[in-house]
């Protein structure tokens, strides 16, 4: 008798994978190995819970990835270098913790020699094309399985086909689909799949129960969050997480985010992300501080187009590396404190301290009287500066005259 | 007798501006006509004020020109058009109406044929670079009069010299130092020389009185706001003014702006700016369901340098031209209504409704089952998608090999 | 008896179109309609023997369709006011035509009312995306047939199946694959599937056959192409056209081009090219004589994505048309004359001539005295000019210190 | 009796800068330290000769300093990384040498404690900027004197006033000004001030002696020049002298240059740049088939903003550190041979060979059959590549019946 083949499934606990394990080990005949990556949305009980859901469906094996390190050290400290918000909006939640569990799903199929690699997406969004891009790459000689892209079935034809193989959970559909990580909480529901209507209050998972206001001091040091209010943190994944616990009462950081998926259609989907906005917002204005100005721009392109490419799955494209050096050589500077003030769905940048502030450094100083330089040295300046475009009038000007 | 030389001074009816009409007509036996340039911080009554202090300080005459109408038709819709936030932030409120106060001033210097223009900026700051390029580039043979950056006076020496010549108003110094136009009003204080400290509440103009939650309906046409809450505007102008009266008691669109001035050095500048606001994150959102990708990222990185330059009062150079045309092309399908939401000190983009909305127009959604494609597609899309990255993978690990 | 199925067939003449005619007609069923779209390549006697041998081969219609002026005035134009070179070399001969090809072949299935389009390109290379894309987009019901893909037949079997159905002509492979249009040839052979070889001087087509040197004037009016050497064109197309019999007997505008494919591998492909290349450097020196330094900047940006988006086959995007608007209203002052001189294998830009030549204009003149400012002006100028880099040196080297 | 304040002198040799170490000693009254920086341009035995002339002159000191090691390695290497041509067409050869002169003049008067700083510059160039912005950037208290730009004689009066004091040396002037550096030389002339003729071959210091062809292969290792046909060089400064010796006899690397200068003119100048040229066209052949597509593409994109920042005299400014880093990223993989061919006048790029080649890498093949991906995943591919156009133009449609 043959040996039965190997598939490492990424595992999350839902119907979707649920039905998988079930379809692939029953069905297929595959020996299934459920792997949840995490990305700081489960605790450890709920991996304990997980663990025995799987087995329980037939899973030849079961295993639990701490993801968080890696996904901080190679992603999270990137976006927050680049202050990156997908349109201006949208922290990539769910874009970037699904990369690494796609990476983690694939390491985990070598590791143990598996033959093949399995999904739970669906054929319509984001999520399938950066599995199926990751396993492709990397995963060179290993059979890629979708069979929720594959077999298009309804939730229900889901539920019955467990339940006719005597799995019957209670599979109670939420009115709002919830993705959960470190770096924020995506939430999708029927006023999402509309252009015109806003999720309601009680959509977000994390409920206003604070008053405020509140004020908060972060501390970073070379870009990178290591203290809150003059506490310093084992870590910055701590210093997120204890970021989140304060905010997330504010009801901080929702919106709804409007953008071009990977596969051409627009997509909308709401989140929550208090500690990520915090963040992004504090470090951005400590840089209005410590960058020059072309340092300043040049790392929004840059940064732009990392989130752009992550986002659309591309972690693993070489130039991503090259930005993140890039990045993180600008970092040198980002150190100090930037203070805050929470209050009930909204918060205040109020300032920040640095040794490497470029204001105030003893030089003129913005409106005031000054000994740098003289108001002579601005009119030579001036005049100068506008050589180009006084040359370009003129020549414009004797154009028009000769027509 | 020689005729004495005539001068067209950018009055504003300050402290600045009036000690240069009492200088230039006095000490230095100038002919002053002083000219304010109304773009949307003055009533009709303030503007009838002013005439009467130019011409109690001995200006020769006095003149106010509205250039709403050409402020908002050659900046403030480019500005709209492009989303144009400096820094993420600021909607470059005073940047851009200075430069039409320069534009208008040089024009009517030339139109009346007088010898030279003056402006009563400071050496320290912005302003005086945005005045003198566009007196250098437009005003060939003008001489540029600089009082108060040449003189540095102080405050009191300039009450004291004023009174010496009989002019014994009061001069108080306000607290805080606005300035205020259509597109924002920006506010300086002690708390903004410093990079740590915010600006304390009543030091904003608009104080909040309004309780919300209130829902509005923003029309945009092309780009352009063109009604409210269903109710035509005679002129985009009106609508702009229209919205700030319902937005202003809410106190929205308050923030500090961080930023290199022209000179080289960092300044800080608080601002309130509700309808701007409005405006621009609402325009943004419908333009995230209308436009391409492709359109929304080289529309941001134009629109981007659009607002640096204009910042920098750079609004003379070709190239600004050359944006506006490929700004004004990307709105040809921007027309539709927003929802937003208003409540003290912040406000919800709630959706938009638009014919030319590019989700849900009966192609397959985001995250649901469709009929537009097929998993088989999307394995052949990710295939040869993963192509570039495949083989870049292969050659990489075999030169580690070979190392 | 049910009628046939229409099919629209982009025909070249060549093998594999030759090949799709029989196949199609007589294993498929389908009444195929031949169209050859020439955008340069062909002269009218070459068209009608196309048409006898599609007509032969069992074609019920032919049509040639003449798309140069559309080619002309919807992209090559756009492509000299741009000065693209894809990778710095190809000004894009292959990839501009081929999405006019798509374009008109999908037009005409509409116009005659066919089900279905096709196209005899191969599965390894860009055109049949480039076909694909188009016929997607337009031909929204449309069936997309691709025999020559979906076959993969060596070239003896097409050959041998023709045979079989009595059509013996002589299908001698050329030892270099040439593609033709008024835009540039291409030249494919074993050379460039290797990454070391050059192609050998006789796969060019156009043969040194001057000796030179022969200088030449190129006038240019908003950017365009109207004369050559005080003699008016009639057209662009005809200047274009007369220039490349001047300048093809010297053998100029040869290479090879490397670059990133849509579907991800890398390809090499040697190409002549001897009025575009004149063109584009003649028009871009002249661009360097009469647009300022950030018209330049931008539209090199532009212009790189712009080529970038057509040697995609993405022509249809809305941003094209955006960026063209943009290319556009930058040519209003690229008038003038272009000198330049042709030798064997080169040529030299000599100088330019304009109206709107920003240089030599009566102001200051580069590297000798002037009168237009003083070097205190840009004493003052360097002064201001440094103060950003002086802060950041002082605040840089007082945390060196304190360290 | 006082100390004579003490001035380090950039000094070249030429009659400019010897009437500054005479003016600055008799007239003014300072100890003139000149200093030579040499960049490429001086033999040891010139050294030895300016040594002596400025001593003549009344030089307190002299010393020349080997600025190659340094220039190579901060500046030359990233104008290969990022195949830096300004404007498409000049490698930089003075500016990038300018800085480094500047930067170990102002370093030399730091060590010796020098009062002042001078240069030989005129008023109406981009050196004096270059000059002055390093001198006011790290020279905090250093005064900088530029008699040139300051007392704007003329040739015959710098003459006449050595003579008067002595000098009797012969200062016939060259018919065209030549400057000389490792990275190129410029030359100027009557014809480089008009915008239409060209230099005549005479005025080119390397004349035309080589008949050629000559096959030469380049050897890169991280993007760096290590060897020519098979020999490693001790240096890549040796190998791109080594290089120059081959390539200067075919009269290669010839061009004229026209841009914006720092002041706002446009300027034009001669140049030639045998080596430089050879050495940016391999190594950017070599990278377009190493790199992939997107780390070319925003390689060109801050190389062309290193460019542009290093010829504005902005190498301090800290993005240039940044850009670097990132340039230096991209070089891991660009190794290999390049193999050209020089002919008189021009050269041709015949190929490359390299274990980084993405190209015939095994995988499928531009324009021939292939195994990796099937015609069914192309059509998947473009089918969903094409769905946001097809959205696009399905909406576009849609409301256009409906106007």
């Amino acid at each position: 008798m043959s040996q039965p083949r190997q598939v490492v499934l990424a595992y999350s606990g839902g119907l979707d994978t649920s039905f998988c394990i079930k379809h692939l080990s029953l069905e297929k005949g595959y020996e299934v190995h459920a792997l949840t990556v995490n990305t700081g949305g489960f605790s450890p009980e709920e991996l304990k819970a997980l663990e025995q859901k799987a087995l329980d469906l037939g899973a030849a094996s079961y295993r639990a990835v701490d993801a968080l390190p890696a996904y901080y050290q190679q992603c999270i400290r990137y976006l927050i270098f680049g202050n990156v918000l997908r349109n201006n909006t949208y922290p990539l939640s769910v874009s970037a913790e699904r990369m690494f569990q796609a990476l983690e799903t694939v390491k985990y199929a070598n590791e143990i020699g598996a033959q093949a690699v399995a999904h739970g997406s669906t054929g319509a969004g984001n999520d399938q094309v950066r599995f199926d891009l990751v396993f492709e790459i990397l995963g060179n000689d290993l059979e890629i399985i979708t069979p929720i892209r594959d077999l298009q079935l309804s939730r229900q034809a889901e539920i019955e086909f467990l339940e006719k193989h005597g799995v019957n959970w209670p599979w109670e559909k939420a009115q709002y689909s919830i993705n959960q990580g470190i770096w924020g909480t995506s939430v999708g529901g029927a006023e999402t799949l509309t252009s015109h209507q806003a999720l309601p209050e009680q959509a977000y998972p994390s409920q206003l129960t604070a008053e405020g206001p509140l004020d908060l001091t972060l501390h970073f040091e070379k870009g990178e969050l290591t203290g809150i209010n003059g506490a310093k943190a084992s870590h910055p994944v701590a210093a997120i997480q204890a970021l989140q616990e304060i905010a997330a009462p504010f009801a901080i950081g929702r919106d709804t985010h409007v953008g071009d998926t990977i596969i051409g259609i627009k997509g909308r989907v709401g989140f929550e992300a208090a500690a990520p906005l915090l963040i992004i917002k504090a470090h951005h204005l400590l840089e209005k501080h410590t960058l020059t100005k072309w340092q300043q721009y040049w790392k929004e392109q840059l940064a732009n187009w990392y989130g752009m490419l992550l986002h659309e799955g591309q972690l693993l494209e070489p130039v991503m590396r090259n930005i993140e050096r890039f990045l993180e050589d600008t970092q040198s500077t980002v150190t100090g404190k930037v203070f805050l003030r929470l209050h009930p769905y909204r918060f205040e940048l109020l300032g920040i301290e640095s040794g490497y502030d470029l204001m105030n450094s003893g030089f003129g100083q913005y409106g005031e009287m000054n000994k740098a330089w003289s108001g002579q040295d601005v009119k030579g300046f001036t005049k100068i500066l506008s050589n180009a475009l006084k040359i370009q009038h003129f020549v414009s000007q004797k154009n028009e005259q000769d027509d």
